[in-house]
């Protein structure tokens, strides 16, 4: 409804190439459908360049079912997050083209083929506890058409396993820096890099942890530029804002 | 101290083209400067590429005219962020080119050129009261060679201001949204672009705000994917993601 | 025992038409029956102008069934919130007229037709999750005697969904809008229609979402005017002060 | 920008009533005025019935001067809140018909009448410190054009005080209570009455009230229906949800 | 150890009365027995005037037997609480005695006959489902001996069933005050009669109650005087209390 | 307005004694004094024992002045707490037998004698720092007319100082328990003595202590049984417990 | 990586005692042996004196196998915590040296014979329901190479049972204190002894215990000095600072 | 009053070497000094093996100078924190050897020498925000005899300053870690040594540092072993454990 469609369709509408309700309509029904339950936001991929993501959590496996069909049909590729394996059994009925990440938590239906980054986003996690988060990062990553590099379980309190792989390190167009507990890593990594981090505090600890609450907090306070930081846990917008900003240097 | 330096000391040490202990030197030594009370580190321009910023808010005057004289005598651009008049005026006295942005509480010197980018980074602020943070944040990403521009007082309460620009705002490359309160606007923006966004959220409001908890609670948990957070009020910090997100489509 | 009903109580007895005691017992033993474990109070419809609701989370079916019998049996209409099939079950067995409302988790029975009211109360919903805490609001409203109209799925992070409804919106004589996550969905409301709105947090969400209170504190810090807020999922209390409000304007 | 004007707009044009450039700037600029530092938002009182209210803390006088003037010279009533006196001296210069309310900080220009309306809203507080939050919401209301009444000091600790005016109290068509300490007043009055109420948590308290916190959580938890609350302190906001409810019943 | 049985042991001793090491003995070893896992404190009777109380929660079924059948066969009247049905079990295998509350989650068994006392201790809670804390305080009240006089369901919701039972009230010498929610409860009672009241907050609620925080901060916040509060759900600490206060008055 | 209150209007009405309008006078307009800013609450020392007690701070020092003169003519003691010397000597202008308490913040003014009490109230607090709010409650409670006994700086940090005060301490008919940081002496003192204890946190200490939350926290979890606790700082609410708990013996 | 090895290095490959690329193998390979889903840091026994320690919450027992086996190959003794009975199961399989600690939730394999401490490290729990936090501290100690007492239920509420005890307690070179609920236990144990204190706060309690945080908040504000404090429930890390401590008087 | 100390005294007066109140006497009028307004535990020295310290914070100077003076007199070394430069003067009029230290708040008079330890105590600080607490904990293990070594500004964003000192670090017997902000510091020296490590946070941050508590919640999470923790800003806490570790090994 912003400024260029309202000429587009306006100046259409003048010279009669369309009628007054076909107009309103244009205006109006273009860009999301009605399911009954919900609503599919077909537009998304035109204003964010990629398609509208199914959050699983809290849908059943039936609700997850009918939107991801809805898609799929429509030929937009599905991905779906915070997935269990009752989702992608639901999905698996009705689609052989399913594909489930276990440790990731996610599901996919590949409907057109992307073509790969070259630039690389590394997904730099501090504990194997972190893992399913650096998954659910790696693999949204991966399928929003990114080459993603994994380099796990190179936490500060050994930081010899970091500085190892310092050039490796240096090379990424941007990073995902996970850490649960102190969430120091991405301080650390933030003064040895030059590329933007994107900080995914997890919920890994216990006590003082408050479930993510040091990580989080640690995170924020980083006295390394260059750091920005998402929800606990969030692996997913981690690697939707990183996507982002690798495909701006292709 | 890392591979490749490692290989090249390494290379010439044992061609004799250097001494062991300069060896040791070159390692060690080169990375900062130590003038007693606080050691300046010239290596993160290598390593980040950008000098190290000032944080002039707890140092003294004297302090911060030491810091800045020493950077900016070895041709570094000197960039001073939460500095007060008092800062400004001590560093005046030996250098006429500095620059003070006291809305943004920013001091400058200029010791080389730089080039402005393509990409432009959009500093977006719901309210009046958020100016300082927007300031800081669009000060900054200036100073650090980038194209900027503001759009002010597009708070969510009266959204037709925000819609109005918004094809504006979709040639932006990297967005900085700003607000206090609610903190709504990084989530709507978010919405209705496809570029990555850091979020600010600012200590204004008042009661429930928690001096500026809510708006910190409300961008972290946004339903708008591509948004990453900063600490409350840390507009230098958003400047500083932005520009280094901005320079990879140079 | 309020000064209206004490004059009129008091000129009766003066009169002779009631003896001491039962001017006594009128003024006491009037507004509530004692079933033993609980204070059914009938008084409350003619204060409140809406007979006491049940909340039946912690009370047993066998409780739950006593009292809605207790109250069907003096002619009163029945609300139970927070019921589960437990607590429905236990009273089907007793009482044919009794409904189930699944997702709003709540039981009724019809004691008395209602007039459904000319005003009409909105209920707007920003996600599928958020849709159990919706129906709750939606079926209290309704039971109450109010025209009710759902909106849902009209999150902002896809805002023409929801400005596609605009018309619609500012029809409504009150709003009851439901969000989790960061909880913007009533500030964007609130900035385009002049009816009141009661916001009502929802706990959907993860991380720093702290169990709803992101949404809770947005709401509470909106940048919009004529917000009021409610109890994190608390949809029952969201439709009795939208059914007070909108009965205003009958 | 919403489907009637769009229909409005789209048809004029059509019928050549209007040009191209004018329609999109009919959609486009009619609704704010940029005056540099701040946008006034004069749809506003279109769209809400009540024109933009300036927030005064954190402006300067001189701000809050121009905005004033700018809002009053095209016809429109001016409410300032949270206004020292600085603000109002800066106003008084150029406005001999500015008003200052000290208690309430509040200034006002009255640049048209209105009309008093017949509904009564009841602003109710339970201590003598609480009185600058009663009065913002007093003032605020009748500056909105409602017949308001005052009930100061009516604290749940010496009930007979409340229960005293408890005929009068069930008269109001709305109202505002307020409290700061334990905040039990509005699940008090909110047993007996029958309208709907905006409670109003104050800062008023010590220790673990932790600035209005506790009497926060309490109106939040109220046991009574038909209470909905805002913003500690926040008596403009209490008035303006009291405004549009008191005006359904006029 | 204190100066008392200091001078009484020192004179016995210097009289030869008993040896050195008796005297070191008894001055060390009298108190408590040591049953290895656990330090049963007899030397509590004397100087609380009540015995140990079992805290059961976190205790295996065997652990409590143990610790209770030690203290009974020594002539103790024993009081457990938080007791599952499993510690009761365990308990009445080896003691006919043993008496469950489940309600109130407490075991008992008497040793010796306790006298009632003259005074009462009134109960009062708000909810129905503030009972299992209700019943945790009137039965350890009884069991350490009071008559205990409860008066449950009269939350501040419905105020006239609370002030119905005034007269009764105001015969209490001390009263146990028992709510959740918005915990107004202590509050109206304590502006309405002239003894101590022990409040217990209960974690009855949901959303912003926080497991009884909203509850916890209103009673500590109370503007009655002659309130003091216990941790949340501890009816047990309230009796004690309570218990103490009683007594003083025999 | 309570049941024999009731029984005895009403026979007076029905014998002739009173008229209808003096009925409701009587039982309306007898408890408190209406002086324009406050409502005086007369009534209140027929309820609790004690006169209304001013709360001084946010309170003009010509608001405290007309509140106390109008008790004091009333032949009323008066008691203002959190009083600076400004409102002491507005109150010393217009009476002679004013008094102030410094380190307490107490003012006072004699209308009646008060009898001491037999039993001791012991003040007990753990540093010189704690001082302020152990002086308020100290007197306060002899202000009521209790015999008071001080004991300060008496940590735990060196318990042999508390531990020689045993038998001193064991005297007291109730206790009131005074600390800040990691508030353990009540717990301490409650393990050694069997008389009732008031706990009192103080805001005293910094970091993680969070203005007092640490000593509170603690208290309300003190494994010690007959301990209940006030608010952070509250010296006059728990002299007023103590007091009503103290004059139980006499 | 740091100067001695650098130096050394250096020297060998100058010397032709080793190729370049072995060289920077040693630098780089030396420290960690990456076995796909972790790399276990075999350089932290030479930096800590101690080998890695696995924890175990979080991993399969067959991923805890595998560490544990490629330690123990490797002649390491192995230490695992928080380890769940089918941890211990897994590893028994292939290993008939493991032993089982369930109390403290420890699994280890002794490689090697670790000589025991002449100094003593004390564990000191508050109650019977911290055994598993003070077990944890106390086998950890154990089987880092120290000699150990423990001292368990001495909680402050029956402060003689402590006092009993302190002679002995005086003996240790070093104190492991740990409490839940109000957490005084190493307050007044620190106001008797002279040695350093690890204080542990465990989250037994309920209500505002907020698990763990009552006793977590006291420690940190100790009045007594010589007290430092470790997470939640942290025995391993208490045991583990200890042991330092501990070591440097051997 | 401890079991040696009791046999001696028992024993003494037994063969009548002292009398029975003298006996009492000795027991317990040793340990401290009553002022007045404080009670001087000169018996600390004897338990901690350190005189005790004056905390300044809150104490007026009269109060300050008085406590040293008597200290001093008795001959003991005075060491007071948290001292304004007015504590200090009033203690300069009387003592001519009394020392100031600016940046670290500290007053030290000695009346003993020190001998200086062999083992070093390393102060290291992440920022020059965070000297006045470095300087605070550095000055106290100075003035209680330990040989102490600085490392300031070696803040983990540009990790080369640290691994830099590396082998100066290693050398310490206990290391004493300084940092705001994100609090990384302790943990990344901790995954480098092997000696104990005392942490501090400092509450230099602003925004979601909340005054320290990041940097404290990160430090209580640390992933490196043998780090424990003090309250937020408390330098002298930690110098008060490190010295007390850094004297084993004496």
């Amino acid at each position: 409804m912003y400024e260029k469609t309202l000429k587009d369709v306006l100046t259409k509408y003048k010279d009669g190439m369309i009628e007054l309700n076909d107009a309103i309509n244009i205006l109006n029904h273009l860009p999301y459908e009605d399911i009954g339950f919900a609503k599919i936001d077909y537009n998304r991929e035109v204003r964010k360049g990629f398609p509208e993501v199914i959050y699983c959590e809290g849908k059943t496996p039936k609700q997850v079912k009918e939107i991801a069909m809805h898609m799929f049909e429509r030929g937009s590729n599905v991905l779906g997050t915070r997935a269990s394996i009752k989702h992608y059994e639901a999905l698996k009925e009705v689609c052989d083209d399913v594909k489930y990440y276990d440790l990731a938590r996610i599901i996919s239906i590949k409907a057109e083929d992307i073509t790969k980054t070259k630039g690389v986003i590394g997904v730099i996690a501090a504990g194997t506890s972190d893992l399913p988060v650096a998954e659910e990062a790696a693999v949204t990553a991966e399928l929003m058409g990114n080459s993603v590099k994994r380099i796990y379980d190179v936490g500060v309190a050994g930081i010899h396993r970091l500085l190892n792989k310092i050039d490796e390190i240096r090379e990424f167009r941007v990073i995902i820096c996970i850490a649960g507990m102190e969430g120091a890593l991405p301080t650390v990594v933030g003064g040895l890099v030059g590329c933007p981090i994107i900080a995914v505090p997890t919920s890994i600890g216990y006590g003082a942890n408050f479930h993510g609450l040091s990580a989080l907090l640690a995170m924020l306070n980083s006295c390394s530029s260059g750091v920005s930081v998402v929800n606990i846990d969030n692996g997913f917008g981690a690697a939707y804002s990183a996507s982002l900003i690798n495909k701006i240097g292709e």
